[in-house]
């Protein structure tokens, strides 16, 4: 795709695999919001939108993408410059909606002004996974019972905004994604009581999947390395990733940590 | 309703509320299954099935009603009598559907023997709720959007027999019941990150509903004086049930101990 390219930095290793992956990139960052990006880096505030905006019209930046985790930092009004008091009115009504609406809000905000908002997935093609098996043992034969399941639950939630993953033993649910998210998810499941549980070689599943209608340049669901372990203490068998719609992170990592905890690990159409 | 009644009871204090209703009723009682019922009771084995409807049938009994906790018992194929033997094949196909299977399988087996198997809620009119307020203060504004948005959550769910409650809050699901049941839902709800919820005063609610297709004379939903301790300690408003279809299990303390924790209890048309 043609027009440089700024990357826009919250914490984490993503943003860092795309530096590495496109080194004439500007490294965008942000006062408050906790990076590891190495230098050169562009520190900006979020109070002056415009400015960045300005900036990164002189540099040349067609290009923009969101990668790393960022939490909400505490919004100064009175360093508003110009652009971002016109802006303050929507961006009331946007933080409303919950992080979904002010994601949407703060792309729509990069468009307007022409930018190209592209998904850190587009640009690094490993960082989702093609149907088939990526890491760990094969699945014992209860695991394809336990996936349907585990996949009519996401399509009934999906169009409610809900349930990014699930977990299914038996063909029984052990547990929704909500707000909290997977590893807590993962921690709840570890304290099932053992009796209803399946039995040790007959476990169960995490599935993980885009919702319908998921901004998947701001918002992919992602697993890696620690993924393993909260599966691991929960005593599940593997993971089923959605195929082209959830990050692998560190991927490296990742599939030594799922094969050394025995996990299995697999990408699938749904 | 004609014809006289038997308890088939297991613990808790359903079958003795029951039991003080009715006080012609033969009380039934399992061996190997905990019960709280005063003498006279009769036990009976399940593996000796034939043997207890021949028992029914002389005592002139035309109804039964299940009711109480009763963990599966292990059963000794070597005791069954002839009509358990019979029964088997049938019972073991019921058994891997899981307790939902099992129980309409016990339902049909009276059914097929000439008993009326009768719920409950309708010997004990006071069990469910009428729609309204049943304890504690009323709640916030901001909780008809929770409760809005749990009835959605629960009627998307249904279908999949799954979701008899789920927990909202400032309009964000934290919570959906799964195999764990509602306690264990309220227990993971009250370790949310603090940064995850909603300020006191905005707390939000659990919502429990019956499924569609739910069999509600062997198998209604319940709240009881625990739920409201639970409520608690996960940090929470109140309740909205389902009225009609849920039952609220030693009403005098349950109300109580909602009124007593300031914890709102509604029973509500879904």
């Amino acid at each position: 795709m043609a027009g440089r390219l700024a990357i826009l930095a919250g914490g984490g290793a993503l943003p860092v695999a795309l530096a590495r992956a496109c080194p004439d990139a500007l490294r965008v960052v942000f006062d408050g919001v906790a990076h590891d990006l190495a230098p050169p880096t562009h520190m900006h505030r979020f109070e002056r939108l415009g400015a960045l905006f300005d900036w990164l019209h002189q540099q040349g930046v067609e290009r923009v993408v969101m990668a790393g985790s960022m939490t909400r930092p505490p919004l100064d009004p009175a360093a508003f410059d110009a652009e971002m008091q016109t802006i303050a009115p929507r961006l009331v009504a946007a933080m409303q909606e919950g992080d979904d609406g002010l994601l949407r809000f703060i792309v729509s905000l990069f468009e307007e002004r022409g930018f190209a908002v592209e998904g850190a997935y587009e640009i690094l093609p490993d960082l989702t996974a093609a149907e088939g098996p990526i890491a760990g043992p094969s699945p014992h034969a209860g695991i394809a019972r336990d996936a349907a399941r585990a996949a009519s639950i996401l399509a009934a939630l999906s169009p409610l905004d809900l349930g990014q993953a699930c977990v299914v033993e038996g063909g029984q649910c052990l547990g929704v994604e909500t707000l909290q998210g997977t590893d807590f998810l993962l921690d709840c499941t570890a304290r099932t009581p053992e009796a209803l549980r399946a039995p040790v070689g007959q476990r169960g599943l995490l599935m993980k999947a885009a919702k319908r209608g998921q901004d998947l340049r701001v918002d992919m669901p992602a697993i890696g390395p620690d993924t393993a372990a909260h599966l691991a203490r929960a005593g599940l068998a593997g993971a089923v990733i959605e195929a082209g719609r959830v990050m692998i992170l560190e991927r490296e990592r990742a599939i030594e940590a799922f094969a050394q905890a025995g996990l299995f690990l697999i990408a699938r159409r749904l």
